[in-house]
């Protein structure tokens, strides 16, 4: 398939299939943004972008800056459009904004980044054998977020004609996967007048046909970096002279695993990743490790975050070695309006092409958690709701892939909501 | 045996035997303090009693009020004499002075206390088969110190006719045992107009006949105990209401002996005893434990001091639990001056029951090095020695017994090297 | 009070006061059973006593043969009768049983230890105040246990007059804390036969009026005792030539903590207890701890206590010591029958003194779980019930006491709700 | 530079220069084999090589057998001679042999490979400056072995004319840094009829005219491959569902700095990588790391070895996984021969160029050691010895450099040496 350069002319199964083949991890969604926003200027939405979608200081796990700058290069590269490249500057996402009339204001929040995995590339994999699995390696829509972006477009389509009484919101989200971009959107002030609020995901196991009028109960999470730094030294020559930053970071990781159980309710606590890199005959002076844990409240999720970060500081003390910390993401738990959920539900009754409406808890979690609380606790009502998809293999997958169908009952599904709720 | 209430008409193996059948631990030796105190008096000696032999502040390991007056008690029970009970209150050991002539001060250290302990009670044990076994049950002089005494006794009646020209200051310390008493004698201000010393042990597998002239090389060694203090909670309802002192304990432990080998030299570590006791389901509260330090100089065992305290901070830190830590006992290292060892074999090759004279490490910690360091600093000369005892069973073993000629022995070579010194 | 030497010319309230004057812990009921096994038989009932009560083998926690021994010997001086003290050598507890007519079999259970702990002594606490305190230092009927003999008893003489078409088996179980004694009393056969079982406990926070006719949803939790066993070294002179017990039991703990929390429901793991006791310089022989843990089934328990093995297993390969477990206690878990539960609730409603019934969890873990699964697996039914008993304080506190008026409520409840189940 | 595709025309500098340009780390030295083996065969050398110069079975530390074959390539590539690769098929390393005359047989043992690390490539450094600092990225001759091979062949080339009573063997040995070809050489059966060895090391801090007849006291040391495998598994679902090969490496690490200090020496142990690689999500299934243990002898080492593997052992136990370990190197202890000390000092006094010779220890582990130890176990006497070399920085460093006068006294001191042993 070609490359596209504009959206504007192209089916949203089209815009999908290009978004799948150039895949962008979190923060590197520059080609991405820069063509929504240039249909959704045409359109007559005004766009945010970069700096004024986020909180830029919420930001969380932004890769190194040199990567930043590669992937801006590659959209470039790739024929993104260079006034939004130039607008966005080095932050990716953005709001569309359109006042239509003067009924209330309704957000739409989509998210768009890729996963960072290798997509698989034989001809099991229905995006290889039709030419549109992802070109960059390393990097695939493994989750869906190539449809995300392709229903929040088409619902700025739908409305496009300007009959609607009220305001719409898009709210194209970078970064979710890792909890990353949420908090960093839900703070930039574009969901404080937003009465009521749609999330949206496909897929989740669900068939096509399938709307998911209210996924409940997520669990709360955090992601930790943590990086140990002391000092090396000869192991056989003075092993005294180290400050060993390994030493802390097996104290650490031995006493996360061990941080109580809570009376209260599930908490889950995992180191996946540890690196620590020298000959075997030096003390380490570096040892890194990436922590992630999870309370089935908010309560529960600060519990284990707080206890997560006074066991860091006593290991560094403990081996007498600095340490940083950082939040790689973070989400938090939300509960749907009963409110909104019913008008869903009467939207996809109405939607031909959907045959089954359930409720279900979600399982994971999800970092329009942010977005939803901010609407709520501003007197607004949200609902995070599911499209099913006919996904061949589960999310996070080299062989996940979705049911283009879903876009279009997506589509509708949110787009009689809208018009419902204003 | 009959128990002695004083000891100016008995002799040395008497006396040594009686010490032993009434063993007294550190900080304990009431009995023995008075009735050396008694006899000194009557030879002519000022004698320094309780807080005017040591500096109080710097005592370490005392035991618990309560044992140290029951101790008292028991003494005043058999008999010891009053009046030098009351004289050195709380606090046993003493310092014996007699200036006979203007020519220099010689000190003779000995250490007075029992170990912690049960004494052997079967007939093997010649203690036990000839009645003179400790009456204390869990306390035994097992490690000759009941020899010691009488030998420093046994100097000062050798002096008591007047003949020498100079000052004799004899050292009876207390707590020798966990290296307790050492650093408070010798910061007592007795020791700084010292111009030579002599310290003294017995037995240490040599046989009968055999003098050490310097026993060189003791390690410098270090004991902490530690009380980590949590909050209790109930384990099945709710763990995380707890602070778990058994927690921080068991990551203390686990980093303590992981401390980094030192490229300078030999260092040890460890864990005697831990402590923490409550119901299967409750989240501890409490946990104590004791720590020994070594290292094969003053900076290594320091080195590992240091260690040691950051690896408890961190492990309080780690689980939210308070802490602390009090030194049980302290030793250093020595090095004894070559003229005062030649003194010693010239005086060992003048006694004829002496039939073998050898230097060698000494292997093991104490706390005399705190008096011979005070002695060198000041410009005086020292020298730690040894006599031969023929002891039938290791040190701090329940069937340790010492010939008590060696006791006669200790006396004249220390006699003679006393009026050498001079 | 005057301790009793016979219950039969005894109030319930009086028995009550004389058992928890006479604390007796779990396996030394020696006393207890006795009089009770003395007044039962009295009674016209048949009694089994001892090793014809439980199976034997199944006995777990039991403590030394010594104290056990001393336990027996304090109920023979205390003037329990010697015929029943015979007869049960050396295991407590007893199943009483009387065939009043050819109907069904019904079974009370009921348990009669003392908990191992402090009893206060002050005037704020009506034992003390009023002289019912437990005379035996460190036991105490904290947990209600004086007023369930009561209770079983006062069944056995509500029935004595012969008006009763069925079988009637009282339990006395031993050794309910802790779990130890439940498991070797459902074994014992006398189980099989029963056709409706009733547990009861006093208390629970639950005011004197409430009745709640079914506990639900205990956890099931099983206490381990380990012992690890190295070799004692010094170590200053040869560390390395120990096998450290207690790094094997520090390796232990820190990773028992870190058991993965389960993804099916609650689990929970504790130590409570560790001791190692050598002097400082002395690689650990010998480490003990007692471990707790805890699952929300019966499976999540069975998880808890297969990897706290794999654990202890490796702690001692890892440290190269040896090691033993023993099964201190063990619970499983019960659902009531909806029969039984309804039946309750009749017979409560009949009862003038109770004035609310409810159904409620239980929170904890109780060794009636083995009694239920046994009837109700010949395919009997069964229910566990509460009486409220204006408890002042929390059970296994020092000060806990109970209404007496929870005796006879007990009493009322649970013979009517036998005779309606005949 | 020019790439040399052949020696025997070029200069003992040259050579060395063109070494140091085209670094081959451990195991991947096919063209500095192949160079050497063709000129050596010119010289009338009988040349062994791959399989045929060490005992295959006990080579250690080898590459994964891609990296192998791409060295294997690049060598081709470069102009290595054809025939001689092909003859080492995918081993490196040779022994040459002549025999000139009936008298005993001296061996020369000279280590060729770089280490794995990056070349300084500014103009601080003068192979940078000058143009034959290393074309392959990552490899470096930082420890000088490019100057022990020109040594090796100058030493060829001086007995070249068969001016010699005697057999000379000449080993060039692979892989020496991680001690990883050491063992395999020594087992390769061409030491076993070697009457005298002479091993050699330039550098090591000393200037240019020193030689060091006796370098003493190596330490042994073992290097330890580990991967501990267990399941992955969500840590949020089910993290039960896992086996934490993390946790496993965190409690072996934890526990092998816990390995008690040995009362016979020093010993050491250190973890020097480790690498866990998953999303903060998931259990992590793998877990690596690379150990080094170290004993002041033989023993001291295996103690510390033997203590590694159960510690490791235990730990996969604990976490319920897999394990598998590997050896990356060895190396042992030797003592030098006074009579071939002697023989060097000899030596070097004739050497004009030599004006200082000493005797120190060596600091470091060297597997020259079982080339050494296997001469002496047949009746041979063998000596390591150094010549100083004025490196402008340290061994492994990326400044490293030799002063290639240093190459010129190394073949005559030997040469010289040889001929006198003979």
């Amino acid at each position: 398939m070609d490359t596209l350069t504009a959206f504007s002319d192209a089916s949203l199964h089209e815009i999908r299939r290009d978004l799948h083949a150039h895949a962008e991890a979190g923060w590197k969604e520059f080609r991405t943004t820069a063509l929504l926003a240039a249909e959704l200027e045409e359109l007559g939405y005004g766009v945010h972008l970069g700096a004024d979608s986020v909180n830029p200081d919420e930001r969380m796990g932004v890769p190194p800056e040199n990567e930043v700058a590669a992937a801006r290069e590659r959209a470039l590269e790739a024929g993104a459009p260079t006034e939004y490249i130039d607008r966005m500057s080095d932050i990716t996402g953005l709001v569309a904004v359109r006042k239509f009339g003067d009924g209330p204001t309704i957000g739409v929040r989509t998210d768009i980044d890729a996963l960072e995995r290798q997509e698989a590339m034989d001809d099991d994999h229905r995006p290889a054998r039709e030419g549109f699995a992802s070109v960059h390696p390393g990097e695939m829509h493994a989750c869906g977020h190539d449809a995300h972006a392709a229903i929040g477009l088409g619902v700025a389509r739908e409305f496009a004609d300007g009959e609607f009484d009220g305001t719409l919101k898009l709210f194209f989200q970078a970064a979710e996967e890792g909890g990353r971009g949420g908090k960093p959107m839900a703070e930039s002030g574009y969901l404080d007048d937003v009465d009521h609020l749609l999330a949206v995901h496909v897929g989740l196991d669900e068939p096509v046909g399938t709307v998911v009028s209210s996924y409940d109960a997520p669990l709360a999470n955090a992601k930790l970096d943590v990086t140990f730094e002391g000092e090396p030294a000869h192991a056989g020559g003075e092993p005294n002279a180290g400050r060993n930053a390994l030493q802390a970071a097996t104290a650490a990781i031995g006493n996360l695993y061990g941080i109580a159980r809570h009376g209260g309710g599930q908490t889950r606590v995992n180191v996946g990743r540890v690196n620590a890199d020298n000959a075997q005959n030096v003390i380490c002076e570096e040892a890194t490790m990436r922590v992630e844990v999870r309370g089935g409240t908010h309560d529960l999720n600060e519990y284990m975050l707080g206890r997560t970060r006074e066991v860091i500081d006593g290991a560094a003390t403990m081996h007498d070695v600095d340490y940083e910390t950082g939040l790689y993401g973070k989400t938090t738990t939300f509960e749907n309006d009963e409110s909104v959920i019913e008008t869903v539900e009467v939207a996809a009754d109405a939607t031909s092409a959907v045959d089954r409406i359930i409720r279900k808890e979600f399982g994971g979690s999800e970092d329009a958690s942010y977005l939803i609380r901010r609407v709520q606790r501003r007197g607004g009502t949200a609902a995070y709701l599911g499209i099913g998809a006919n996904n061949p293999a589960g999310h996070h997958t080299a062989y996940f892939d979705i049911d283009e169908t879903a876009i279009d009952i997506g589509v509708d599904v949110i787009g009689t909501a809208v018009r419902q709720l204003s």
